[in-house]
């Protein structure tokens, strides 16, 4: 039987865990570490105005936040930032939504057909339908989409929920319909080894799933297109007049540590966050390991340019299946585990998404509830 | 001839001043005087979780922003918190679609029909329009509306953009299927006098034009419904998972601040603001006096239960018309004012909406412009 430690956290012992969110709260403790040099202060009249820089197409987004992302891919190697606008947002959630307004609405006709391939991101559901937009139609499953007209193929790489490296499925080279949406939310190099310096039209990054800090609602796009990028802004615009200065402000000095701290021995947070991932991803093996029950996918390794040695991929979410015939996500929250449903994600329910970004004592508990676990 | 302060700001003697936006600095140097007060500091492990509160109903909502908001209404007495529950947003621009969502995804038929009385916020167009929802239709002007079937009137008062105070004028008590958004940007003391505690079903506010701090995209939401209330929530969840926490934490120490000058003899914040306002006004009111041009709506007085005397109106816009056959926007981009188009407010061409609190050098050279213009 494997050893999982037991949580010292009483209160939590047997109660209700939630690992539905991807809640991203593992990484706390290196910002403790940090003491005060990500500390922000802000006095009372600072940042009153909408306007950040009347000179910049994006002009709600702070310079020195510009400034910091470009800084801080140029370290890590994981995407191009020349000749493209950078779009920030509340969140990568709005500017995902920002992204397929501003490809729809340069499309020829509509609705314009949305897909992912499966299993996918599952709020990409809830994002293409909840206003019922009769611009856009969510069409689920890009394996196996061939409807005619303009489209757009929401690619997630690393994949969420499963940590699968993706390309496009759809592809129509003899039309210029088809557009894509890269989310990169976890191309960084504690989740998966850094293979390419990513180019594409439309990248779409968020400061929750880096740092963890998701309080913060901070996300940004990568745009090659002027038109693109200007309809980004636009939809930002009517959305909510812009994203919070205080936040931006915050993560532009929290993304400059980071940076900076890429170079050092001691203090590299993405070292200190793929410690943390990789520990995790051990001690879950090994439960699933001596379970009959579950299974977890296999990640090949690769070359890590940022770390400059083969490394393994681990994941910010775990897609735990099951070998039996039964409803997993009912079964976890029987045990108080909250995980999300595989069929949300557009496959079965022998699957769900588990977050691995909990804070320890939650992580242990939910490896002791899972081990506790029989067979039907 | 009036005298007009001339600028000292030798840069803005010939360039563009813009006030389409209300972009809000008037009150920055009230927020310097204050010194330290308001000031936060933010560690980097501070506020890194989705989750404010996760026995609230808005689980995304900062409890001391909660308490900051209920305690601001209560010593101004221009609304009822009892009872209520309160939603925060990214601006009260997300939460005016937050609420058109709710209540057409709880309404019998679709599209609702949303309407405001004319002239009305130029925004509401684009708010409801954008996304080309089939939930819900802006059918434009209220008065004159007489379609059957669900509609939402939007009522904004003091109203942007000509400062009345405004009731519904769709009134249909024989049936169920109307429903009322009351957007009280304005309702503030520095503005209109404070006649009546406010408790209607849905009221939104806005943190930018209180204070002047509209870089912090803060509003909030006063529900007394709960389904509406959960359905305003799950649309800011898919909408941008929640809102700024640094944002929330600052607007909360700013409120506090504010409510405690309340009770100031020399500190009171809507003393300060009422009397820039009534300084502007003033100075505006002389100069389209000395025009044969330019009119201007006159406010009925009124008393005030939070000044305790009975007081004038100075809204946050200008609603200025001319007497000519003109285009009133066009003339003044001429003269490098930019104003917002009475046709965008469901006008005409003889109005534009003028901001009346930007910074004050803009302002007076605003009135500088305005008193150079002649008759055609």
């Amino acid at each position: 039987m494997v050893k999982v430690e037991n949580s010292k956290n009483i209160a939590l012992s047997d109660s209700i865990i939630n690992l539905d969110h991807g809640d991203p709260t593992a990484y706390e403790e290196y910002w403790r570490k940090m003491g005060d040099r990500c500390t922000v202060t802000i006095r009372g009249w600072d940042l009153m105005s909408y306007f950040s820089d009347v000179n910049n197409l994006c002009w709600f987004l702070e310079p020195e936040l510009a400034e910091a992302i470009k800084e801080l891919h140029g370290a890590v190697g994981n995407a191009a930032t020349e000749d493209r606008y950078i779009v920030v947002g509340t969140g990568s959630t709005q500017l995902c939504q920002a992204a397929v307004h501003a490809l729809s609405s340069l499309a020829g006709s509509h609705p314009v057909s949305v897909v992912a391939a499966a299993p996918f991101y599952s709020t990409y559901v809830e994002e293409t339908t909840y206003v019922r937009s009769g611009m856009y139609k969510w069409e689920g499953d890009a394996w196996g989409f061939d409807k005619k007209g303009p489209y757009i193929e929401l690619v997630t790489s690393p994949n969420n929920p499963d940590g699968t490296i993706r390309e496009t499925v759809v592809n129509r080279p003899e039309d210029d319909e088809g557009k894509v949406i890269h989310d990169f939310a976890y191309y960084w190099p504690h989740y998966t080894p850094i293979t390419r310096r990513q180019d594409h039209d439309i990248m779409l990054f968020t400061f929750s799933k880096i740092t963890g800090h998701a309080g913060s609602r901070i996300g940004w796009a990568l745009v090659k297109d002027k038109e693109v990028a200007k309809k980004m802004v636009e939809y930002i615009i009517v959305n909510s007049i812009g994203v919070s200065k205080e936040s931006q402000i915050r993560a532009a000095k929290i993304l400059k540590v980071l940076k900076e701290n890429c170079e050092s021995e001691s203090d590299n947070f993405f070292e200190y966050g793929r410690e943390i991932m990789r520990n995790r991803w051990e001690k879950l093996r090994e439960v699933v390991k001596e379970s009959d029950v579950f299974a977890l996918p296999k990640y090949p390794e690769a070359y890590c340019n940022f770390f400059g040695k083969t490394l393994e991929s681990y994941p910010a979410f775990a897609w735990l299946g099951t070998k039996e015939e039964t409803d997993l996500v009912s079964d976890l929250r029987r045990q108080k585990v909250m995980s999300r449903a595989g069929e949300r994600c557009g496959s079965d329910k022998k699957h769900v998404r588990v977050s691995m970004l909990s804070r320890e004592d939650v992580f242990n508990v939910f490896l002791e509830r899972l081990a506790n676990m029989k067979a039907h």
